[in-house]
């Protein structure tokens, strides 16, 4: 295996490296990634640039620039016995980012001795952008020489980060002795101010599950809600309404761990439908509904958002 | 395999079957499942009597009782590869209860279409006797004539059912499709009412997430509040306070699926630790803190619970 330094990605993206919901591992691994890509592999798109990078038609005009490991994938590789025997015969390591670790239990109550700080990103519906704007609150907060950390929680956060636990793919039982583990990890790793990404919805008619389990295990001091312009209807349930962004703050706010109560800091809000005008709009109205900072950090900056944050934390730690 | 009516139960219990909180799989089989019982297992109670059953030292003890099958188990049996050959060899069914279907995906919306009316038992911590709550309302909506269905969803009352699915075992984005399935499979077993065996707690710091993915998945039309007398911590999990009855009958109404709002029908308090005299004043105290009908169903009957139940659903369902 390469060294991390030495690593060079090539994206898997076959028919989906245009679309933003599917693409989004894609997305997210080349524009917030510490390991650089080198390419993109769609037959579809072959011989379009994206973000600057070559889309391929084929594995072999891929070979050329490279690349050291190819990410992207949703399936178990590890489970293909072709690809496992393969991998063997010549040395290359399959490592299935949604693979859980195989000791995961509940809780042990470590998640509430962590010596960081700990914001989780909650939202209005799935695939809105929580996991950017996390990555972009850790990216400012880093950028005024706080000891920041990103925990990836999902895939996609793992390929971006080198780390994390897919808290989707553990059983139900203990997603929260996941969530738990990645908080004291993330200190470890140097963190005193920990962003972790969040997953789903606590509203969501399917994914609810996941975010509790991560809402109680991970033990945040403050929250960020994150909320699509627009969305008014759970994405792919059709007939299930999202739910009134004040209501989401209160419902937070009262469900969150009892031996640690937390607030919601501030709303983002993605506004990557609207133009600017329209954002400012969609913006100020998020503002005005739950009497909090709002702001997109993909269009207009991370600092206000983060500064919101900076607030709500308790005191006691130098950031 | 012998048919289903033809079944005898030995209930293997070493050093469990006089501990109410991990025997309940042991009482819960005895007290309220179809199949009966000849006797226990639990060298360290040897020939006591419990439930009218001898409790056995030893599995040659126990042939002599005749049993056609033997419950009990938390450990995965098909995995071990000794026992898996013993069982083939031999003609033996290695039923591992817990193992979940390989099929499960997230809810298809299904859950809104079952013709059947829905109640989820829901509570203020885990192990304080949901199950034994849905089974007496079951038990009791029978009696009067109404086709009604336990739903199991966890191991014992699949046991106690011989059908259900372990959501705890799920996982965690299919914990609300595997709910529900359960829901169509208890209307699809003739029931025009499903009394829902919950799981945890939406407050609870370990298993919250599996509780709000049956919340969501099952889709109930009510809610009945399931509480132990006294209990002011989660059970195993110190310095996580319970919260307050009142608070958590709002939440659970405000965390129910918006294209399916529901209410907190009645609360069902466990009086076991209690006198008479002291029950009776626990769900007086219950019920003027929930301005809700409250009752303990093992004590006192489950028939004004059923009685408030059956007045919170929706009308249109002959019952």
């Amino acid at each position: 295996m390469p060294a991390a330094g030495d690593k060079r990605y090539l994206v898997l993206a076959e028919e989906h490296s245009a679309d933003p919901h599917y693409g989004k591992t894609a997305h997210g691994i080349i524009r917030y990634g510490l390991t650089p890509v080198v390419a993109i592999l769609d037959s579809t798109r072959a011989g379009e640039v994206q973000d600057g990078l070559p889309v391929l038609g084929s594995v072999n005009e891929a070979l050329c620039f490279n690349p050291t490991t190819a990410v992207g994938l949703h399936q178990f590789l590890s489970d293909d016995p072709e690809l496992a025997d393969l991998a063997q015969r010549h040395g290359v390591e399959l490592r299935d980012l949604r693979r859980p670790p195989g000791d995961l239990n509940v809780p042990t109550g470590a998640n509430l001795q962590v010596p960081a700080r700990i914001v989780l990103m909650v939202g209005s519906d799935c695939a809105i952008g929580k996991m950017t704007v996390a990555l972009e609150l850790d990216r400012a907060a880093r950028a005024r020489g706080v000891a920041s950390v990103f925990v990836p929680t999902g895939q996609t956060g793992m390929a971006i980060a080198g780390w994390g636990i897919a808290v989707d793919a553990v059983v139900s039982d203990f997603v929260a002795g996941a969530a738990e583990r990645l908080v004291v990890e993330g200190a470890e790793r140097g963190g005193d101010l920990l962003f972790v990404e969040g997953q789903g919805a606590i509203t969501h008619p399917a994914y609810s599950g996941v975010t509790l389990g991560l809402v109680h295990g991970s033990a945040p001091h403050a929250f960020v809600l994150c909320h699509q312009a627009g969305s008014t209807e759970h994405e792919g349930f059709p007939g299930h309404p999202l739910t009134a962004l004040s209501e989401l703050v209160d419902l937070h706010e009262r469900i969150s761990l009892r031996a640690r109560p937390a607030k919601v800091a501030a709303v983002a809000v993605n506004t990557r439908f609207l133009d600017d005008d329209e954002a400012r709009a969609a913006i100020s109205d998020a503002a005005a509904e739950t009497g909090l900072i709002a702001d997109d950090p993909v269009r207009f900056g991370a600092d206000r958002l983060l500064d919101a944050v900076l607030e709500h934390l308790p005191s006691g730690l130098s950031l």
